[in-house]
This record gives structure tokens, sequence and C-alpha cells, in this order.
């Protein structure tokens, strides 16, 4: 829903806004945004087979731009930006992040950011949330576009702290809230610690396997949370049985996404490094059985 | 949602709309249509304090109008149509219901019907989930108008049955379906006989308070799942005192819309009949108290 929100509520008649495109997310959002604008893709890394990112210095950027828009993290294809080049946003543009899928792992540069947005199924709570953070001064009445949903509107919801556009989804809200606090107990470093430790052994365990399986992602922008690889250089029958040897052995969802195929490990906060370890001695019997 | 999404997916560019105003969710309904056209309203009943609704042979109909909406029953008014007048609405004009407040406690024509809607948070399950039932002729692909976000397009939807545009709001569809199957196994002619029961003996409990207890709604239109009513002809101090005790005693939620003021019962399927009967036990003893 933000993907239409922030073009709806930020961009005036004829204004236009920068697209980086890392990856899915960040093609559903330009797809989205040319609704509303003719939006300049900054750069597209489909071309590197979204393995890594164009040198920021080559990038397109519009200097008369609203808004520059960037996923974080690419849950499809396993790419973070750990650090978003700033210096490519020009002066006065505002930067808006798509952090769905790494919100509560790390820090994020408030001082960066106008807008970023999460939906809580990751590492926050149940689906059915959208955390969305927006500078006060860009919440203004009556700045919608015209045809723009009233759930869309931001400032509809910030003038009504209490009360509600619509009933929202009071469990998920409720649920979200519990682990907020908990995450927040622990405190964020703890959290991101963890969420690098665990991804780190899992990307060096499979350095250590002699190609068998592989990780293509730039190890600049290797994900923290969502790991694709293959197995056996791709070879379908094999990556069949281990997906099914996997599900058998009570590791599930490893399924890579249908658009890329292969195998996917999310290593989300919830998952504790016992289970990156479980998958990890599961893999190593599969070589070794397989090979 | 579905206020915008029925109006971009179903109108055409200087099509319009009927629209019958019953209340604050017609009322929500139209303000949002205006959006996207110049509605036509067919009837309002602010003048009667929506207390009823003018004789439908009175009513404004646009014969060329696209499609006519109505709300079956209106939550803050506590105005329900028991039977919508069918015969009003031009031959070949599509017409929408808001069904949200009293889904699943009655039978849907579903011949005289093109599109309903309902919020399952009444009577079907836990907030987060809006149940849309359009007929299969009216999902076309690219039919929306321009400017609509992707999770307003109900082709995208319906084309997708193994995917979906966003994660939805899981646990509450799961907890919907339960219910679901439970008051499919119960059957609906039972539980519309016990909603007209429970809220059968509110009303006569109140006609035989001598006035010290009222709702002003027409008998036709009486709603059997939102009973307003005043206390002491809607004496203030009277109702906060009202609303005081019957919290300490238990019965809670009683107050009124603040749009309305005054109290209000809400009697959903979940409702047992004991817990009406509490309510009047409470009102008995209130009113001995207090008149």
């Amino acid at each position: 829903m933000q993907f239409s929100a922030m073009c709806q509520n930020l961009l005036g008649e004829g204004e236009t806004a920068n697209y980086v495109t890392t990856g899915s997310w960040s093609e559903g959002a330009i797809a989205e945004a040319k609704k509303y604008c003719i939006p300049n893709e900054v750069t597209n890394n489909k071309k590197h087979k979204y393995t890594t990112v164009d040198d920021p210095s080559t990038w397109n950027v519009d200097p008369n731009a609203k808004f520059m828009h960037y996923c974080r993290n690419e849950t499809i294809q396993g790419l973070e930006f750990h650090e978003f080049p700033y210096h490519v946003v020009p002066e006065n543009q505002l930067l808006i992040s798509d952090m769905s899928s790494d919100f509560c792992s790390k820090k994020i540069d408030w001082h960066k950011h106008a807008m970023v947005y999460a939906g809580a199924q990751k590492n926050v709570g149940p689906a059915g949330v959208c955390i969305t953070i927006i500078r006060e001064d860009l919440i203004v009445k009556g700045q919608m576009r015209p045809n723009t949903p009233m759930l869309c509107d931001w400032h509809k919801y910030a003038s009504a702290p209490n009360t509600f556009q619509n009933t929202p989804s009071c469990w998920s809200i409720y649920m979200a809230g519990l682990n907020l606090k908990f995450m927040n107990d622990r405190g964020l470093d703890a959290i991101t610690a963890e969420a690098e430790h665990k991804s780190g052994m899992f990307y060096d365990f499979m350095e250590n396997s002699n190609g068998y399986y592989s990780n293509g992602v730039d190890a600049k922008y290797r994900s923290c949370m969502n790991i694709p690889f293959r197995v056996a250089k791709g070879d379908d029958a094999v990556e069949k049985k281990f997906l099914g040897e996997a599900t058998a052995a009570g590791l599930i969802d490893l399924k890579g996404h249908r658009s890329v195929g292969g195998l996917r490990a999310s290593i989300y906060n919830a998952m504790p490094e016992e289970g990156v370890q479980a998958l990890m001695d599961f893999m190593t019997k599969f070589k070794k059985e397989n090979n």
C-alpha cells in the first residue's frame, strides 16, 4: 500500500521520483510509481542478475526529483544495503526506504531518511500490520492527489490519534507491540550482532563447500536476512531431492521464490542460531551423500 | 477500502452511481465516491435524525447510474434494511451492499446483488479481513481507473488464486475460517432466529419501560445487531451514571458512538442471550434506583 501512498501523498502534478532497482520489491515499487509519475530509474541491477549493484558514482540521479526510493533488503534475491550510499542523494531530496524485511535487525539512520516503512511480518510481528514512519512536516492536510483512497491519506491517520479510519488488525498490532517490547528490552545492538553472526556462519559454510553450495551475491551486498543458494550448481533433480529430504528432516520453507528458483534460507530475528546450525548439519550430510 | 475500490473498478469516466444514505457508513461511502464521480444521492434520512427512511417511492433514482449502493445495517444509528426495496433498482443497474455489520446474521438475496462486501470484525472473525464477493463478469482486467493502487485492483486478486499481492493478515483469515465453519455447521436459519429473538426481547423490554429507556428507530428499520438507546430521555448525568455502574457490573462497551451520544447495545452473533438478559436485569435495577 505504501508503494502507492508515498506517490499519492508526496508527488504533485508533474513531479517525479528517483527509484533504485535492486530486486523484486524495488521493481514492484517502481511499477506502482508509474501510475503517478514518470519515475526515474537511478540504477537497475537486473543485468547483474541482481547479484551486485553498479557503483553509485555511475547512478543516473535526477536532481529535481521529489524523493529517492530504495529497498534496504531484497528478500527474493538476498541483496541488502548495509549502508546506503547517502552521498548520492541530492541535498533536500527526500530519501525513502522500504525496510520491510530487515526492520529491527539493524539501526536506521533517521537523519538521512524522510520516510521508512515496513510490513511487520518479518521481524516485528504477525502479518496484517505495516509500520510507516514519516517526517512530520511531510504530513500535510489535503496534499494527497485526487482519487486517493482515504486509507492512503497520511494526514487522516496522523490527525486522528484517538480514532481510526477503519477497524485495524487489532490482534496483529497487539502481538507486534509485545514483540517490540521484547526486542527493546533485548537491545538492537545484540539483535544486530546475532543477525550478522547467524548469516555470517552460513555464508562461511557455503564458501567452504567447494562450490557444492553457492550464493552468488557480492559479499558487500549479502543479506543478513535471506540467503538464496543453489545446490550442485543448480541441478534441478538434486535441488528437488534436497528440498524433499530437508522438509522430511523438519527443515521447512527452504524453497526459493518461484521467480528465481533454487533454495533460500530466511534467517529473521526469530530464527535461533540452533536453527542455522541444524540446516548446516543437514547440508553437510546431504553433500557427503550426494556429491 | 471497498468504498474506493467499487468506484475505481466499476465507474468509467463520466459515469455515476446512486447512493442511499441512511447513516454514518453510507455517508462515508458517498464521501469517498465524490473522489471518483458526482454521485447521486437517492435519499438521505438525516432530516429524520436517521430514525427512518423516506418511502422508496419518493427516492430520486438516477436510471443511468452504473450501480446503486446501500449499507444494510448502520451500526451507529441502529438502522437496518430487513429487506431492501429491490423494486426501485432500475433493470440492469448493479446493486452493491455494505453488509459489514450484519453479514452472517441473515440471508443475502444473491440474485439481487452484484457485489457485497463486509469487514469481518462483527460476526465473522477478528479485525483485519474484508470479505468481498463480486459477480464474476464484473472482474475485468485493466478496467480500474488510472491511479488506482494495486491493492484496490479486483482483477489482480481474482487472477492470482495461488499467490498474493501482499502478505495478508493470516491469523485473522484463519480465525475467520474457523468461525465460518462453526456458523455453517450451526446453520444460518438458527443464527437469524437467535438474532431476532435477542434483539426483539431488548426492544420489547424498552417499550415496557414507560419511556425511561428509549430507541427512536422506526420499528420497520430497527437493527437486530446494534441498538442505540437513551436513558431518562437522554439526561447526561443519568447516562453517565448508567455507563459507570454498568461498566462496574461487567457490562462493557455500552457507550454510544461519540457522534450520536447516548448508549448502544451491540448484539452480534457472539453475544449470547444470557448477555442480553444480564443487561436487561441491570437496567431494571437501575431504573428502580434512579427513576
